[in-house]
């Protein structure tokens, strides 16, 4: 089960790490879930609940109707249910466990272990000074860092099982794209493949797919229009559906050949290979220890180097529960990025690539591949496009 | 649309709470969205994003592959996107607008005001200080629960949907309940009902409806079970569905009869009967201008004062966009529910009434009817159940 395994994974973390407490405090979770929430607890909490993890305890102080559901993961060493408040549940806990430092689900750089809202940050500092706790309290970014990071086996074998779903669903809709067919039509085609395999949308479903046609679209991130499929277009889709909770993330470009032509312009088909150029050598450059910016620039630079505009993003991002996961990234040092290109790749990461670039007058041409970090370097997690999909 | 008829509403609220700039600042939302989002904005965001309402105007700060989807909104006075970084655009817009105070969204005593992240907060903090603003954020939480809590007329027909659909199905249900039939099956033949509607579930769909037959149950917030019904069971549910983004929140009791009973037995009847009464009462206390702890209190006393336990809860919760909306409560002033039950009930609130006792050796009579406040008292929006339903 996978609380039991994320659970058993923290208390080792916190060893590697040396904290001794590590608390995830959130209220009414499915209004402001904690997304760490997703490895400690299978269904939403209403009152103030608080899991304590030391390196050895695991301990739940939950509002007295959440507490048997919590109860019966089998997971944690006491479930306290409280009915008027839970202060002298958590207090007690904590004073008989005394910490040096209790890390909490707060970070600037990563908004994956952002999780505790501000309100309940001060509601915890009020709490603990009573016991004049309040100054133990530290962020617990390297805790939630590697827990979604270092992927168990059943982890990544869901993410796999998403993405072979994505895979079956592109070569579906490759056989209906057609010159006159608008981006809504096959966006909607691909929502009938999704549901009629029952699966969920990896991400927000007005942009999932999202699908781009021919020269001047709106690049990212927008919803699928009546624009028609024309020949000579470049043709891009961003798609993922998620298995048991975990994601897949990936983009291929189709080329509509206009009358007449056998293959692509060489335009386009340069566009292409260069495109794939810089996935390759991305990839190459990809081993634990490694930084991600180092890898952003060797695809940024495969790119400019071609003469094509460099992308306005970074390369690559983790993927697990969310479709952005994780706090490591493959990105340049942009302030958005803060800390986050600085971080040091790790064995059991998986990560999107994801360059791209426009060839004029025809359109975009992105691809996303996604590959899983081993301790020698990296494994192809999809079957990587490597010609260009012609209709 | 919504976000005009909320967008329009905050800037006349920020002129009645006197309050001069109202920033909601959020990324990557659909790992850690502030619940307020969906009132400023129908999609999923990036990157650090944020959206600053005055008295007259409204702008919007997001990343650059965000920027046409809010730009097409209507709504916002200006759209600014990014590609580095949030920081200079956002300080160019507050320095030109120079507010005395800047809300925020964070509470300490009200979750669905308390979307800012810590990190985030700290975020803005660190940025404001650049400028010397960083001593003007107060809590945006007047101005959060004033747009949740007073609902628009487009709003309170999307509850209203929600609860006849609602209602349909647990009239469908009464007929399929029968001796023998598990918790399980129960719930399973509901959550058809609501797939064929093609609705959502109101709440986590593991525990809706929630289904509780005969004594020894586990009270609330729990899955359904392989229990089965049997002839003498008190039977309770607690179900809603979502209709464009609007919940309904409803219990409803059923009893078994045995073999040669017309009617329940005395004591599940004046049960019953005495639920009804503090559902009556309550509704009858209700007014702007009274307080949620007031209307507890009355149907708490009716309960108790006929013998019964007190129910180990609020009598009532707000609904809106979540199943618990709002901030004003109909509850005890218990430590958990902090400041909620001491703000004045207002025109336009909607609030579940949901009291509940036990009756030994039959089970748990429990129903939740929904109000509107109005300006001189309340109305029903449901159709209040008068009768037990008998199996």
């Amino acid at each position: 089960m996978l609380i039991k395994e994320k659970v058993e994974q923290a208390k080792k973390l916190l060893d590697e790490f040396d904290i001794d407490c590590w608390l995830t405090f959130a209220r009414e979770t499915s209004i402001n879930g904690d997304p760490t929430l997703a490895f400690l607890v299978e269904s939403d909490l209403t009152w103030h609940s608080s899991f304590i993890i030391t390196k050895n305890e695991a301990h739940a102080i939950v509002g007295e109707y959440d507490r048997l559901t919590v109860e019966e993961l089998g997971v944690y060493d006491s479930v306290t249910g409280f009915v008027r408040g839970f202060k002298e549940p958590l207090l007690t806990l904590l004073k008989k466990l005394n910490p040096k430092k209790i890390a909490i689900n707060y970070s600037v750089g990563s908004e994956i272990c952002d999780g505790l809202t501000y309100g309940m940050y001060l509601t915890l500092q009020n709490v603990l000074s009573e016991i004049s706790f309040e100054n133990r309290l530290i962020s617990a970014e390297k805790i939630v860092s590697a827990l979604r990071e270092r992927k168990s086996k059943s982890e990544v074998e869901n993410i796999k099982e998403a993405i072979r779903y994505t895979e079956e669903i592109f070569d579906l809709v490759a056989k209906f794209i057609k010159p006159g067919k608008t981006e809504k039509e096959i966006a909607s085609f691909m929502k009938q493949e999704v549901e009629k395999r029952k699966l969920k949308f990896a991400w927000d479903e007005k942009v999932c797919p999202s699908v781009f046609t021919g020269p001047e679209t709106a690049g990212a991130h927008y919803a699928p229009t009546d624009r028609e499929v024309e020949k000579g277009h470049l043709l891009n889709m961003d798609f993922g559906v998620k298995v048991n909770g975990y994601c897949s993330d990936m983009q291929r470009t189709f080329y509509i050949l206009r009358d007449g032509e056998k293959n692509p312009p060489s335009s386009v088909q340069k566009g292409f290979d260069v495109n794939v150029e810089a996935i390759e050598k991305a990839k190459q450059g990809i081993k634990p220890g490694t930084q991600g910016h180092m890898i952003d620039k060797i695809a940024r630079d495969t790119i400019t180097a071609n003469g094509y505009d460099e992308y306005p993003f970074g390369l690559g991002h983790q993927v697990g529960r969310f479709p952005h996961d994780g706090t490591a990234l493959l990105g340049p040092a942009w302030e958005k990025y803060a800390q986050k290109p600085f971080k040091n790749l790790e064995t059991g990461m998986v990560f999107t690539i994801e360059p791209r670039l426009t060839v004029p007058e025809h359109g975009v041409v992105s691809i996303e591949e996604m590959i899983i970090i081993t301790e020698t370097g990296c494994e192809w997690l999809t079957n990587p496009q490597k010609n260009i999909i012609l209709v």
